[in-house]
């Protein structure tokens, strides 16, 4: 029995919701997608000029299209096959099954100029097992740029780093079984980085063009060994 | 005539306001001080077991008596020569008039542990002038520490850096001619941090004990000179 608030629980539920979530996203379903949190990823992402991205949480693959696109050598990988399936029939990139757990070096044989995980950091253990490993993805001087929900903007459910239910408010379609999420306050997620000796650079905060306030938060890091290139 | 907005202002209006705020400060007036954040400032400066520490806009110094009484060796510094007569007064710690205008390592002929600036980076210039300068004031490996007004929480005004208006709602005491103070967004107070070539350390959001939610930020820096310390 999988508890309702896990890292399982998440996969399970998401499993069964691929056919609405890859049609929300091909039909521009998502408002706060198309009007702002699309757009701020891909600008963030190649203002750090990449020539190569691991898409962690890639989903049905829209953002490795678009990083591919304009010239960037992208994987992407996610835990649901048949999110993988649909990435592959879509084409425009590289694509492969492989939940965070499984994730390493070793079994990519590869290591990256960028790491990007948009909206896919949903977890609790996996979220910090990813961080422990970005170093060892990442080449020196390498980015891990995440988007997620701004934590300062999720109302009124208090703020301490506790599961929630997706409610899937906001959608057309008609998704089944919510998935859990860990919400994390803003301390949490920038210790995430300086618990993996990630540099933290910046922070962006998309904004809604009507409200004004940011529908997201974009955190950029940087693997930095400062011993390394100076003393050479 | 000094415009309604600005870093003088703030000066002038702070000016006619020494008497109410040496006793709300004082008598503990603000709710929001006794039950949260002065413990958090403390905590937090003393978490860096810094030596020395400037404590910048220290008011009428309740923060250099307490640095102080835990064997820092701390010097206030305030632009309001009536507060720092008031902290001279009550003794416990070095004390000096001086703006953030002329402020440097040449003036004060020392340099610190840890800069402190306790909801006393109200203005606009001013501010991107002390942390285009705070490096210069900072030892090695030497902090800066930052409390202010968390930014998400300010409410319904918008969500852009800008001009605001101090009520002084929350206040027992008649205060008059409200200074006005500069809104920095999450983003902006961050990129502060990076174009000053601080490297941004950690994040606290002090939590009010009832609500649960945060009632002020701490943003903590450090100077490191990444080049310095690992080829010698």
């Amino acid at each position: 029995m999988v508890s309702n608030f896990s890292d399982q629980k998440i996969i399970d539920s998401w499993e069964k919701n691929v056919e609405p979530w890859v049609l929300s996203v091909r039909e521009g379903e998502i408002q706060s997608r198309v009007l702002v949190t699309n757009h701020a990823i891909v600008d963030v992402v190649l203002a750090e000029k990449p020539k190569t991205v691991l898409d962690i949480g890639c989903g049905e693959g829209w953002l490795v299209r678009e990083l591919a696109a304009a010239g960037v050598d992208t994987l992407g990988i996610d835990a649901i096959p048949a999110l993988i399936a649909s990435a592959e029939k879509a084409g425009g990139g590289r694509f492969k099954v492989l939940p965070i757990e499984h994730l390493s070096s070793q079994t990519l044989g590869e290591t990256y100029d960028a790491l990007v995980c948009n909206f896919s950091l949903l977890g609790k253990e996996c979220v910090d097992q990813l961080f422990q490993l970005a170093p060892s993805l990442l080449k020196e001087g390498g980015s891990i740029i995440v988007q997620t929900v701004h934590p300062s903007m999720g109302g009124g459910e208090g703020y301490e780093d506790a599961w929630r239910e997706e409610s899937w408010v906001g959608f057309n379609r008609q998704f089944s079984d919510p998935a859990p999420w860990y919400f994390r306050t803003l301390e949490s997620w920038v210790a995430l980085f300086s618990r993996a000796d990630l540099k933290f650079v910046s922070l962006r905060e998309p904004r809604h063009p009507e409200t004004g306030f940011p529908v997201s938060i974009i955190f950029v890091g940087m693997k930095v060994s400062e011993h390394v290139d100076i003393c050479r």
